[in-house]
């Protein structure tokens, strides 16, 4: 692909459509060259353009396509895969300025809003309303845009879903730059071709989103949270399904082992509420009241017992259920600064398969003599497993990441699973999802994107 | 469009890839020449043919996409849009005798299915599972596949959501004759566009579904159903938003009328379980015991009567739960038979807008002086109208539906809706969907169809 690199006129166009706010050369911020997995490296973009409206939005991907300019669409830059660097230069089209929640509509249960909305601060409009939006991603610094765009996860998926469930309609400029609205507020529709949902975790490939419209629920007025510890992983993952399954209607069911709880105490200086095992579930339960959560509670208590967790430990005040999520909420950070450099593997197996796969995972890191960590939402089949690089040396470190990579990747592709559950392939996992998906697959994503992109300037290099 | 008719040759093929299940013209039912609305007319195709495995499907479609024999893809052939009709000639290809329920997979809460199981046969095949299958269209001798195909919506959608959140995964035949497996058992993924997003509602445009797998959630262990009478329909309608955000988390949300109802009640010989009233909602509520419902059914019953319902009468016995749902399934039918010839309208607006969308169905009746029948889903803004012929004459009746449809379709997008909530679009609504879409997003759609199937042989003339 040769794109047109950005020049001393382009620059004047863009910093005529928005004064102060196109960056080039030096004054293009370190951050905007990468995202949150630094190990797959700095890409420089000839200029970072932050837009604040949908219109400037349409006007430089009309310009950028007419000259054959590569844009890199990005929100908060908090991806995992590479989805938001600029790998093919050109321009970088941050939304992340447009912040402004539009509309909260309570009578419809909808919330309209900009991209560059923080999922932390979404909550905020919410207040007082009676309504929340279920997706849970554990990045809370990440835009409502980039979850979208990734159709992000997140710990409460098992019960309610994932963004796409959450989508009800959206703004977004193709490469061309014409502005189309797909969907609305409907809660259903069966008319045509499901545009939205091919938008959806297209990670900024097919348009650049502009305004979204999600789903709210009820909020559910009580909550409670377990702490089930096992004498070991294997018994702790295998209780997954039959917990799924014994009608508790569980919101989220996390695993964690001692090795990254350990990790997040030193990381955030807090202790973990327990240290009596070294394998834990963890699951939520969301209900009308905390009565009405009483039947779901022993029915969880009882086959968990049944099923060898050694105790079950209630987290019904705040600052407990605080102390227990907090530590989930800061796994990946503090794995991150428990090692020099590390590599991430997001797979999604079949539920029933996860047991086998964390131990696969395990043997893996073995065999490759190399430092695996893992946890993730036991719930939804979701592993996040970390190949942590401590003291290698980068040919050996470069050689064993590929190796357990492939290993994991092979082992998901022979349980039926897929490369990603929620962060997305970006550049990074491209390889990947060919090997999972197959030639015929990744002929028509690309004979798609060509329909939407032509030219193909809109996020070059990533997902297919 | 110009296909090649099939010719002797042809059917001697097709006779030995499929012995005495390759019907041609005298052999051909009239059953297979139009759908579940007459009124859009009856089409003869060259050829009906009863495929039994994916094999043959893909065999079928290899064939006829090299010689472009245009092919018309069925299941039950129950859908209210014309989708399933071969109105270019070529083949039908139906998937009615792939009926086979392949698994049952408790622990990972996914069932495997042919196409061809109707969906009143796949509740057997969960009996003692503890797992039910939520989606709950009215036509219950419809397929799967072509619940899928439709992207059906059905009375549960209030809580359960559609057709298209319980889709994992399907295996399907593209217009070469190519096999895809598009997702899995996993709950979750965010690995490239979603193709399965996109097959999902394409009415057979983009290929045949030959392997269903689904997702199945606990079976609540209680459900209660409260019917609601009130003074007239603007009450009725306006207290739904209201019922839907106190809490109950309602299953579904029915609105119906006393004609329709008494439709109902002569097309069934039964009595309706109320005569108090001109409006009902019909509420269900499901939940783990008839106890953990109890705190719904008083808040409930609190805004119910807060909101002008005169009464709340409680159905939580077998009996009369199927005297009021079995009304409710009959309406369709009821109306059917109430009347020499229809057309039906199936726009979902956005909640709030239901009360002022029927108040304007029924001016709009009013205005080109013909009988409107309307009831639906008011929980998820579906709408499902019905203009009557009675006794009009053909000129007056093709003058007065056109009027009427135009009238309609054009206060759904005034009001943000959609042309079709969970019918499709089939042949039918081809123009509606256009005026509400607008030619770009129509050329986009043309776009995908022209990579998946570039010949447009599969089910021409439908939806794009």
């Amino acid at each position: 692909m040769a794109f047109k690199r950005v020049d001393a006129e382009d620059l004047a166009f863009f910093e005529r459509l928005m004064p102060g706010r196109a960056h080039s050369g030096a004054a293009i911020s370190t951050d905007h060259m990468h995202d949150e997995m630094t190990e797959y490296g700095s890409f420089a973009p000839d200029a970072v353009l932050l837009a604040e409206t949908a219109e400037e939005i349409c006007s430089v991907l009309r310009y950028c396509n007419e000259r054959g300019i590569a844009v890199t669409p990005r929100g908060a830059g908090t991806g995992l895969c590479g989805g938001c660097v600029a790998i093919h230069g050109g321009v970088v089209l941050s939304s992340e300025r447009m912040k402004r929640v539009l509309e909260v509509d309570a009578r419809n249960m909808t919330a309209t809003l900009e991209p560059g909305v923080l999922l932390m601060e979404f909550p905020k409009s919410l207040e007082g309303t009676g309504l929340f939006y279920p997706p849970d991603p554990g990045e809370k610094t990440a835009t409502m845009g980039g979850n979208v765009m990734t159709n992000a996860g997140g710990m409460r998926a098992v019960r309610y879903g994932v963004t796409r469930d959450y989508v009800l309609g959206m703004d977004v400029a193709l490469a061309d730059g014409t502005l189309l609205t797909l969907g609305g507020k409907n809660v259903k529709t069966s008319s045509g071709y499901s545009l939205l949902d091919l938008m959806i975790g297209s990670e900024g490939t097919l348009g650049i989103v502009t305004k979204l419209t999600v789903k709210l629920v009820p909020e559910p007025r009580a909550n409670v949270s377990l702490l089930l510890p096992f004498d070991d992983l294997d018994a702790c993952i295998d209780a997954v399904p039959e917990i799924l399954a014994c009608g508790c209607e569980p919101t989220a069911v996390e695993f964690m082992e001692r090795e990254v709880i350990a990790c997040a105490e030193r990381y955030l200086g807090k202790q973990f509420p327990d240290h009596s095992s070294d394998a834990y579930l963890l699951v939520r339960l969301d209900g009308a009241s905390a009565q009405a959560l009483e039947p779901a509670m022993e029915t969880l208590t009882d086959t968990a017992l049944r099923l060898g967790a050694r105790d079950v430990l209630l987290a019904d005040t705040d600052e407990r259920k605080e102390s227990i999520w907090n530590a989930r909420g800061a796994f990946l950070e503090a794995i991150k600064g428990s090692c020099a450099a590390m590599d991430e593997c997001d797979v999604v197996v079949p539920r029933d398969r996860i047991a086998a796969f964390v131990r696969r995972s395990v043997e893996i890191g073995r065999e490759q003599q190399i430092r695996i960590c893992s946890f993730g939402h036991a719930g939804d089949g979701n592993l996040h497993i970390y190949v942590c690089r401590d003291d290698l040396e980068e040919a050996a470190w470069k050689r064993a990441v590929a190796a357990v990579m492939d290993a994991l990747y092979a082992a998901a592709r022979e349980m039926g699973g897929a490369v990603s559950g929620e962060h997305g392939i970006g550049h990074a996992k491209r390889a990947y999802l060919l090997q999972s998906l197959g030639t015929r697959q990744l002929e028509l994503m690309r004979g798609i994107k060509a329909v939407f992109d032509p030219k193909g300037i809109l996020n070059p290099g990533k997902v297919v």
